[in-house]
C-alpha cells in the first residue's frame, strides 16, 4: 500500500490564528471538508469559508463553557480509525474519517508568565480536548496528518498539490513534533502546579517555591557531535526552546570545522566572561578557564594584552570579544597564534576575509547581547541533578568595603574590579593578578587557596610579567593569612576578596603589616 | 463551600493491578459506584465487585480494538463538570458526575526498552484515552480526585473514612502528580519518536539516533537548598526518576547538617572516584578535585595514606570509601581533621557512634553499588545544554602499550593503573604523581599541561613526600616534551598517558633519554 494519504476532511481549532484563513481556503479549494469550533469556526465563516461546526458533526452540543466540545467518539473514532481495518466499524456507527488535525493549545505558559496570573486562570487555561486530538492524530500518523504550528501549513499544502496527499515521512515528523509539543505543555503545567505545592499540606496554603516537586524540561537539538568531552563518549548540543539572550547557543558560524563538545563549552566560558565588561575587552579561554583577559582602547590592544598573559596556554585557545571583530584584530590573531574559535557580537566583512585564509578556524558571531537574563544552571551528578540560579551577581565600586589602613587608589579600584570579574570566571579556588586592566597571572582550580596564589605568581614570573604593583582577586575569602603573605612576597599592592572568614582580622592585619590595600565585596563567586 | 468532596462514582482502568481489587472493594463498601473497562472490569468482577462497564454507561460500544472506549461526553462531561455550576447541563444530557479517576497508562517506556520493540508496537502502546481522563480529572481537581499510582489508594481511603470525602490539598497534590506523570509519558514518546527521525526525510528510512530532535527529561525534587554554589544563588537537588545505581542521589544521611550544593557535588566526585577501585580505597575531595587518594590493606590505611598527600586541602574535605566505614577509621578521621562529609557503601553501628561525637559531620551511606550503568552527562551553557554519554571508559593492564625501551615493573604497572584512575577524576589538565598506591602530588585544572606537572611536584615537595620513584599519569597526551622533562627532573620513573600527539616520537625520545618507562592507553579522560 502506498504511503501517500489523501485528505477528505480536516478539523481545525487553533488559538494561534496566523495564516489559518489562507490555509483553510487552500484546503477548501482542494475539496477538503472543514470541521471547526468556536473562534476558529467564526473566523473562517467570516472569510466565506464553508465550515461544519463540530457540534453539528457529532450531534452533541458544545457545553460547560467549552470544556466539552470534541471529546466524542465521532471525532476520535474518525481520527483513530485504522484505514482499511476499521472501515466497517466507522460505517456502522456513522463515523466519518478525519484525515488532518490542525490544533494548537490554550496558551498555558503565556498565561502563567503574567505577574497577576491566579491559580484559577491557570487551571482554566489547561487544554483537555486539544491535546487529546493532537495525541490521537499523532498516534495514528500512519493515516492522519497533524499540524501543531502554522509553520507547517506550507509543506502539507505543497505535498497535497504535488502528490495529492502526504507521505509517511512528513506525517511521522509532524507526529514527533506533536508529542514534543504535548510533552512541553504538560511539563509547563506540572512545573507550575509543582512549584505551588506547600511542604505543609495541612496549612491550606499553596506556597509558591521556585523549585517544583518535579522538574520537567525540554531542549531542541542543534547538532549531534562527532564525540563528547572525549572520543569514546557520544554527544549532542541542544538549544533552549526560547533562547532569550545572544549566546554560543544562538551564534552563527561563518566558517571552520564543526564545533566540538569542548569548543562549545569553552566558547560559552569565553563569551560569558567577555560580556561582563563594558569597555573593549578580550578573553582567551583554554580548558574552561580564562588564561588571558584584558581591556583596551580597542579590541586589538585588548587582544594583544590578553595574549601576553600566557602565550603557551593561548595556543589552540578560544578567543572572545565584546565588540565587532575588525580586520586588524583578525589579522593580529591569525599571524600570532593557532586558534580554535573566535567569537564576537559581529564580524566585519574584511575580518571574515582575513580569517578565511585559515579555513579550519571556527569563526562565530553571537549577535549583540542585552542585559543578562536569569536562567537555571545545572550540575549533573550520578543519579541526580543540581539546579541553581545562574550566577548573575556583580558588585560595583560603591559596594566595596575598604578594610585596610591604606586605601586603594583610583587606578587600583579599576584594576580590582577588572580582576574581580575575571576571578568570577576562573574555576575555584581562583586567584587572579592584574595590572592596568590586564591579567598578569591566573591561578585556577586548586584545592587550597594558597596554591592558586602561588601559581598566579609562578606563571607571571615565567612570562616575564612584573607582579610588583599588581592587584589580586580571590573568588572566596582567605581562611588564613598565608595567601596574603604569599601575595605580598610576590609584590601585590591591593587585594579584592569577599571577606567573611572567621580569621578576617588576622587577614586584615597581614595586609596592614605588608602595607597593602584590601577591599571586601561581601559576595563570593565559587565556580567549580 | 467546604473543600471536602465526597465520592459517589469512580472510574477505574489500570494497567498496574497492584492493590486495585482491595481498593475497589473498599470503595464499594463505602457505597461508591464503579465504572470500569476491559481487563480491570474483568478482574474486579471475578472478585465479586459490582462494576458498570463504561460502554454500558455511555451507551456506546468499545471499538477499534480498544482505541475508542472512554472518549465520550458522558465520561468527560462527568469528569469536567464544575459541581454546582454545570449541574443542570449534566441533568439535561443525562451525564452523571464521576468523582474519582483511577488510571495508569499503557506501559510505553517498558515497551520501547525491549530490544526487539518495533515501531508498530511502540505506537500501539501510546495511550490516548488514559491521559485524557487523567488530565481532565487533574484539571477539575477542585471537584474530582485523580489517582495515577497505587501508592495513593491508602490516603484517599483514609480521608474518605475519616471525613467522608477528600480535601483540597490532597486533590491538588494528586493533580500535580498526574501532570508530572503525563509530562513524563509524552516526554518518553517524543524522545523515542525524535530519536528515529532520519536527517534525510527522502530516504524512507527512520534511522535511530541516540540523541532525539527534542530532548525531554524529568527529575523529582529531593530538597530545596539553603543556597547554591554561592549564597546569592538559590538551588535545589533533584533525583533521577529511576536511579539505577547507588549514588549520592540515593544515599541515606545518618547525621549532620543538611547537604549543601557544593557538598552534593563534591560527594558525587569523591564517591564516583572511589567506585573505580576494587581494593579498599579512600578518596578525599576538595573543590571538586581529589586531593588525596590511596589503596590500602584496609580503609584505615587507605585513609591515612590519602590524607598524607595534602593535609591542608583535606581540611574541610569530603571523604569517600568503597568498604563499610568501621569504628577505627571513623575514629582516625574524627581525631585527625575537620571533615564536611563522610560517605561509604555502609556504616557500622560503632562507626556511627564515633561520628556522633561531631554532630555537624554529614555521615552518609550510599548502599553497595553494582557495575556502573550508562547514563547522560550534562554541561550547561548559556541558552543551551551539552549532553554526552557518561565517561565509563576504563582500560586494564592488557590495554597498555609500552612505548619506551625500559619496560615498567609489575609494581609500576599497578601504580600506573592506580594513578590513571585518579587522573580520570581530576579536572583537566590533570597530572597525578603516585607511589605504592598512594597519590604523591595532584596537579589539577591548569590551562597548560606543564603547569599541572609542576604543581604536582611542588605539592609533593611541600608535604615532604618523595617524588623519586613515583609514577605519573596525564589525562591527555603531552603536546611537547617539556612535561616529560619536568617529570624527569622531579624524579618520576614511569608515565601513563593516552598518546596520540603529533609529537609522540619527541615525547618518547625524551622518556628514553631520561631512562623512564612510558605506556600509552589510547584513551583520553578530559574532565572540565
Amino acid at each position: 500500500m502506498s504511503s501517500i494519504r489523501s485528505i477528505k476532511r480536516a478539523l481545525i481549532s487553533v488559538s494561534d490564528k496566523t495564516g489559518v484563513v489562507e490555509f483553510a481556503q487552500s484546503l477548501t479549494d482542494l475539496g477538503v471538508e472543514i470541521l471547526s469550533t468556536g473562534g476558529t469556526a467564526k473566523l473562517l465563516m467570516e472569510n466565506n469559508i464553508s465550515v461544519t461546526e463540530v457540534s453539528q458533526h457529532t450531534g452533541f452540543p458544545e457545553m460547560m463553557d467549552g470544556r466539552i466540545k470534541t471529546l466524542h467518539p465521532k471525532i476520535h473514532g474518525g481520527i483513530l480509525a485504522r484505514r482499511g481495518q476499521d472501515d466497517s466499524t466507522m460505517q456502522q456507527h456513522d463515523i466519518h474519517p478525519i484525515d488532518l488535525i490542525v490544533v494548537n493549545l490554550y496558551p498555558f505558559e503565556a498565561t502563567v508568565a503574567k505577574d497577576d496570573c491566579k491559580l484559577v486562570d491557570a487551571i482554566e487555561n489547561i487544554d483537555i480536548g486539544g491535546p487529546t486530538m493532537l495525541r490521537a492524530a499523532a498516534k495514528n500518523h500512519n493515516d492522519v496528518v497533524v499540524i501543531v504550528e502554522p509553520e507547517d501549513y506550507q509543506v502539507v499544502l505543497q505535498q497535497l498539490s504535488e502528490q495529492q496527499g502526504t507521505d509517511y515521512n512528513l506525517r511521522y515528523r509532524l507526529a514527533w513534533k506533536t508529542f514534543a509539543h504535548t510533552a512541553k505543555y504538560d511539563a509547563a503545567i506540572s512545573n507550575y502546579l509543582g512549584a505551588r505545592l506547600s511542604a505543609d499540606q495541612q496549612s491550606g496554603e499553596q506556597v509558591a517555591d521556585e523549585y517544583p516537586e518535579s522538574y520537567s524540561v525540554q531542549y531542541k537539538k542543534v547538532q549531534t557531535m562527532r564525540y563528547g568531552e572525549n572520543p569514546h563518549q557520544t554527544a549532542a548540543f541542544y538549544q533552549a526552546l526560547n533562547p532569550w539572550e545572544a549566546s554560543v547557543a544562538t551564534a552563527t558560524q561563518w566558517q571552520g570545522k564543526e564545533l566540538s563538545f569542548n569548543n562549545v563549552a569553552d566558547t560559552d566560558a569565553a563569551l560569558e566572561c567577555v560580556k561582563l565588561f563594558a569597555e573593549p575587552a578580550c578573553v582567551i579561554v583554554k580548558h574552561a578557564n580564562p588564561c588571558g583577559v584584558a581591556i583596551g582602547e580597542n579590541i586589538l590592544q585588548a587582544y594583544q594584552n590578553a595574549f601576553q598573559t600566557d602565550p603557551t596556554s593561548a595556543f589552540g585557545g578560544i578567543i572572545a570579544f565584546n565588540r565587532e571583530l575588525d580586520h586588524d584584530t583578525a589579522k593580529a590573531i591569525i599571524e600570532k597564534q593557532f586558534v580554535e574559535v573566535i567569537i564576537a557580537p559581529s564580524v566585519s566583512e574584511r575580518a571574515k576575509s582575513i580569517v578565511a585564509t585559515k579555513g579550519n578556524v571556527r569563526l562565530l558571531s553571537s549577535g549583540q547581547w542585552q542585559q543578562a537574563q536569569p536562567d537555571w544552571d545545572y550540575k549533573k551528578v550520578n543519579g541526580g541533578l543540581l539546579i541553581q540560579q545562574r550566577d548573575l551577581g556583580m558588585i560595583s565600586a560603591n559596594d566595596l568595603k575598604i578594610v585596610t589602613e591604606i586605601k586603594p587608589s583610583e587606578q587600583q579600584i579599576k584594576d580590582l574590579l577588572f580582576c574581580w570579574k575575571v576571578a568570577k570566571c576562573v574555576k575555584s579556588n581562583a586567584i587572579v593578578y592584574a595590572k592596568n586592566l590586564q591579567t598578569i597571572g591566573v591561578g585556577a582550580g586548586q584545592m587550597s587557596r594558597v596554591y592558586s596564589a602561588k601559581i598566579a605568581g609562578i606563571k607571571a614570573a615565567d612570562e616575564g610579567l612584573q607582579v610588583k604593583g599588581s592587584v589580586m582577586a580571590s573568588d572566596a575569602f582567605f581562611p588564613f593569612r598565608d595567601g596574603i603573605d604569599a601575595a605580598a612576597q610576590a609584590g601585590i599592592s591591593a587585594i579584592i576578596q569577599p571577606g567573611g572568614s572567621m580569621r578576617d582580622q588576622e587577614v586584615i592585619d597581614a595586609a596592614n603589616e605588608h602595607g597593602m590595600a584590601m577591599v571586601f565585596t561581601s559576595m563570593r563567586h565559587f565556580k567549580h
